[in-house]
């Protein structure tokens, strides 16, 4: 089972460090977890995405559950044993996928949709989302939640999170049942409004989850509501749990919400901005396509140890998406994956030190210097 | 400069087993030469590249020269330092690919054509070939040829021969006068015509070469017509230098024509096969996105060690193609060129054990049996 230690915090804000002891194990955080949307992080092997320094990954049920569906991944040794990972994994429930689709029908007992692969109907309850994630395995899972879209209604929003609620209680209810090792965490819904997110979040640790996740972000609120969620949020959760900002995001965001004492992150971002040939540096974001990069010999970041700037110039990269290799992608989400792991690394040494503010200004002050192409 | 060394030959067939010694590093022959189109080969970091168990590289000047360019090339240390690849490297002339353009201008002097990148008039004489070939700096350089379509008339083979022969002539010359360190080799041409193959190679062994090639297969002539034209050819070449057969081929084709007595052998097929889900396996070819692979838990090929087959099921290969993900093509890569590595070192070793004959009989008694889906 999951157990979480609290190891340092920021006199100067709400920053943490700490460790989350899995099967699989252990994780300093902030961590941040790269995706696997099928099973796979796009364009890297295992044995790279170790080599980033990445130390627990993200898979999601929603595509894993259409295919190869979750008996297959339960045969194979589940998703560890399926994808050749055997650092933990975290899988989200769905529902997130789910309420981005067009069509699809919410009722007390969950979400009816189509199956884009094959087109048949199916109804996902919080007990089948549990289900599917214990065939699935990982070491962490999430309850099926109702995700509002931004912006919402106060009505809207009020029944996301009293939907939210009843299904995270038929989740436990399963989960509980079935014996299973794996740590199911609570999500915090409730959108822009802030005593939404607070009776959420009151009602949600209330039943002693081993994590707590801040959802429904990452939805268009921009990073301003972001914040103003988390600060709403925050002081609610325990200090001895683990705490999850759903989807978040690109590097500042990241910074602002470690600062606000957020512990976990994942997102699509570094590998799919990596296949539009946009590189993530010290100094804010590139486009590799640029002509500027044509004739430039230097290393992609040169402050960044990566199999890519220790061995390729930013010409060869822009050579690379110009001829529409895949090399580009591949070596572009090397480093953006590398470039996320390591900007964690130092967020949580700061933490350490006691000087995350200091970090977080030098930070900001490189980072919007960027040359933006 | 290049020296080529004849270790063994088998007693029973004409197979043999060399050392090529080049500045960057030595090559036991017969070996094969995985293709980097773009200085990049499809889908494989150097690194990944090096694990496969390859040594030499070919890239593709027609390619090269349109897109980064020559100059900027050089600027980066040639294609050693702009690929970041150690090893020897081979570049073609460019004539193959001008020669496969619909619309092109075969003059005595070379060939005209369209630029595919800008559109622009390109006149691509011997000289020409040779100049951008020293800006790419590869180990093994190859001159302009005429390669003659498949089938073609007397007429226009002898042509291509005769345009051969006299490029090479000029090709020589603008090369000795640079002093570059890099070793030209000659391309015998005459399509199926073993006469034409005979007076072309009789005419290019006077010019004492570092090394001969056979040029103009792999045009559609077929394994049977292949091997009619390196019987014809071969017996002309000089024993103490190597033999390259251009962009030859399947498994099949380089078991006969290692047979035949050729060293060196370069195709894109391993990796092009593995972007379409087709993976090489001891038994035959197979397609990864067959359904008789869904539920397949075994190794994509339980006799192979590279790290795809040590780490991955079938059944996860069939996943990762039927969700389109760039992790199939990157282990399809991985273990293809792999296989095509093992394959040459196996061969290696029956010759210099005196059993090449033994080791081709078992190799097409498996691979017949293959379960091609």
């Amino acid at each position: 089972m999951l157990r979480f230690s609290l190891e340092a915090t920021d006199p100067s804000c709400r920053a943490r460090a700490g460790r989350l002891h899995t099967a699989h194990g252990e994780v300093e955080t902030p961590v941040f977890m790269p995706v696997g949307t099928h099973a796979a992080v796009r364009g890297l092997t295992p044995l790279e995405l170790e080599k980033t320094g990445a130390k627990i990954l993200l898979a999601n049920t929603y595509h894993l559950a259409e295919r190869p569906g979750p008996g297959l991944v339960a045969k194979a040794g589940g998703l560890h044993g399926f994808m050749s990972w055997d650092g933990p994994i975290l899988t989200d429930s769905g529902g997130f996928q789910v309420f981005s689709l067009p069509k699809k029908e919410i009722h007390k007992d969950g979400v009816r949709f189509k199956s884009e692969v094959d087109g048949s109907k199916i109804n996902l309850t919080p007990e089948r989302a549990i289900e599917i994630q214990h065939g699935l395995g990982a070491d962490i899972i999430m309850p099926l939640d109702e995700c509002t879209p931004y912006p919402a209604t106060l009505k809207h929003a009020t029944r996301g999170v009293e939907n939210s609620l009843r299904w995270l209680n038929r989740c436990i209810e399963t989960h509980i049942s079935s014996n299973s090792a794996q740590a199911l965490f609570g999500i915090v819904q409730g959108s822009t409004f802030p005593e939404l997110r607070i009776h959420c979040a009151d009602s949600m640790v209330e039943l002693d989850l081993p994590g707590y996740a801040i959802g429904g972000v990452s939805v268009g609120e921009g990073l301003d509501e972001l914040k103003r969620i988390v600060d709403a949020t925050e002081p609610r959760l325990p200090k001895d749990k683990p705490r999850y900002l759903m989807g978040v995001g690109l590097p500042e965001d990241l910074v602002e919400s470690v600062q606000r004492g957020m512990d976990m992150f994942d997102c699509v971002i570094p590998t799919r901005y990596a296949r539009s040939a946009t590189i993530f540096t010290r100094r804010g974001k590139i486009r590799m396509t640029h002509k500027r990069y044509r004739r430039d010999f230097f290393p992609i970041d040169p402050s960044c140890a990566c199999y890519a700037c220790a061995n390729f110039t930013r010409a060869y990269m822009h050579h690379l998406y110009q001829s529409n290799e895949i090399l580009g992608t591949i070596l572009g989400a090397i480093h953006n994956v590398s470039f996320y792991q390591t900007l964690m690394t130092e967020m949580r040494e700061a933490i350490v030190d006691k000087r995350f503010m200091e970090y977080r200004k030098v930070f900001f002050e490189n980072y919007a210097s960027a040359a933006s192409a």
